[in-house]
């Protein structure tokens, strides 16, 4: 049995509403660590986006360090890296033909796309382990000389120039940071393409034992459950705060099959949406244990309050984010007609009214209303 | 006898008036690789500014690469690199801890410095390397809650710190990147400390066998023959162009003597300036040889002449940079008295006229003036 920790879009650096993630990264750090031990694990995948962005802060790599150092000290699994979307493939790929031989291996080009990665254990047994860094269409043009134009392509014509090199009758790995055609995103993942489709099909990919995907920050399979998103292990935004997060725990047993089960990872702080009025909210407070999460506060009062992010923050040191739907109707955007230009001020004003509050002018306004413009209007001429 | 090859400032990623040099790098890379094998080095010193920002371009990280995988399969010498002013420390020594198995050093941190370098040969001899990453006297006193307020207390610090742990009767070798007082600097040095001294004394140093300096780009010793700047291997400044560039060659002997020589490196272009009249310089490009070195030309023509520099480029292709002293005379700078506030508007234009063209006014602008100032006066009343 080969044992295999799958991850995913560490993200170490990133910030979220100007606040440092680090000290959150550092905790579930610890824990996958701790299942790489637990589980003697043979190898722990991180499927790119290790880093927030191509120059990661000098702390975010120090972090990094220490976790390869007690990796390295606690663990005899070998390390394996490909680079993401978010990641320099230059800046990551340093002194990995030295990092190899300490079984750090970080796949950052087409060169090392073709050359698999052995996992063992202690009875002999064999995974091998391919990683596509990613790339974009362009790259895979110009290095191969092929005609691809679009991400779909590219990434069939990378998975198929593996194949071709594969001994079928092995555990065979592939690593991939892409996004899977149907597969659900978040609001916390970059597009890979602007413009353009950056979806990949999961048929190519369906021969290998298991496919270690990442970029999409929700856990999920696509086509196949040996076809797998770990998700990133917290959450990087709100829409998140219903996932599971974790890391995959992948067993390949004798016959080539691999069994995956998720191991979650318990976050610092989760990050959660909170709706309420403000007496409410204050109050709720008082009895919540985890009011130190990281929070995003809707606030349902319709009238105005006085320094509400700091009246939160007393109680909620971790609020991040502030909306007010109450004071402010969250009515969806629909296109202005031109008529609307034409419209007498009146009727302008009541729109205006209803698109911001959510509500008509009452009778008693719209007299206002109507005295006021008269009066403006005498004053013109 | 133990081989060590010292140089120093190797600013991978500098750009010169717009012009990378890294070509020029990889250039005198292969050289500095080259001597290491002819002269089976056991061990290569850097000696700080490895890199020429604390965030360096993809490309230099790209070419350090390619230097330490031919540098690691062609030379069983070690590889010993400490952090310079130019450096991140934090970037630098990342993973240094598992390249160090590969006998690749990066020592980034104080607690790096205490804990010698073991360069050894196949005879079993060896010398101890102790290296100091560069710091500013307030992490001195931050990290050992010490009273040091200046360079030179806080390197003497630390100097002593190691001398209190090392073996006197071994052969020990200190590395560091400082600036020793009375040393003669260049353009292309970055000042250590603004407002500050800089300046370190040499007497510290003296009991080491050996001191690899770094910092100052000429060669040159300092208060002993054993204490030494290996200077930068190319020119990164006009002011260098007389400068001999290379690395020293350290054979420290069985009685703990160390002998240095020079091994000079062959730039692909030279940095230099070149003086003269237009037509001149043209005609003078026909039969240099080394036409395409970098280029500061001195234009001693007193007349204007359209597009100098695209004339001057047609032969010279890597001129970088033009001055015109026949045009504008460079006078030394004279502090400005008061006294010449208070001179008349002629005197006054006279003396701009002087200092801005190095020649007084002749008798006929000088009358021309007057009357045109008169003019004026007339004007103003």
């Amino acid at each position: 049995m080969i044992t295999i920790v799958h991850s995913s879009d560490w993200h170490l650096g990133r910030s979220f509403h100007n606040v440092s993630l680090l000290d959150d990264q550092a905790i579930w750090l610890e824990q996958i660590l701790q299942q790489v031990i637990e589980q003697q694990a043979d190898a722990l995948i991180i499927a790119g986006d290790l880093y927030d962005r191509s120059v990661p802060p000098a702390a975010a790599v120090a972090l990094f360090d220490q976790f390869i150092e007690r990796f390295r000290c606690q663990s005899q699994a070998k390390l394996i890296v490909i680079s993401g979307n978010h990641d320099s493939a230059t800046r990551l790929g340093f002194a990995a033909n030295q990092l190899k031989h300490k079984g750090i291996h970080f796949i950052t080009s087409f060169d090392d796309m073709l050359e698999p990665i052995i996992v063992s254990n202690a009875s002999g047994e064999q995974a091998f382990v391919y990683g596509i860094p990613y790339c974009e269409p362009l790259q895979v043009r110009h290095h191969y000389q092929c005609h691809v134009s679009h991400h779909a392509q590219a990434h069939q014509f990378l998975v198929e120039q593996i194949k071709a090199t594969l001994d079928e009758s092995q555990s065979n790995v592939l690593v991939s940071h892409c996004f899977v055609d149907g597969a659900s995103g978040c609001d916390s993942e970059r597009p890979l393409s602007i413009g353009g489709s950056d979806a990949v099909a999961w048929e190519p990919m369906q021969n290998f034992t298991y496919v270690a995907l990442g970029h999409l920050h929700g856990a999920q399979y696509r086509g196949a459950k040996h076809i797998r998103y770990s998700g990133s292990p917290m959450a990087y935004s709100f829409s998140e705060q219903h996932h599971k997060k974790g890391c995959c725990l992948v067993l390949i047993d004798n016959e080539g099959l691999a069994n995956v089960e998720q191991l979650p990872l318990q976050p610092k702080r989760r990050m959660r949406v909170v709706e309420g009025r403000m007496a409410e909210l204050i109050e709720q407070a008082k009895e919540d244990p985890n009011a130190d999460d990281y929070l995003m506060v809707r606030l349902t009062d319709t009238h105005a309050i006085m320094d509400a992010m700091n009246k939160l923050r007393s109680v909620y040191p971790n609020i991040l984010h502030l909306e007010k739907p109450g004071m402010l109707g969250q009515i969806p955007n629909r296109p202005q007609a031109n008529d609307q230009i034409k419209q007498s001020e009146l009727s302008m004003f009541a729109d205006f009214y209803q698109q911001s509050l959510g509500r008509e002018l009452t009778h008693e306004q719209r007299s206002l209303l109507t005295e006021l413009l008269t009066d403006l209007h005498k004053q013109d001429v």
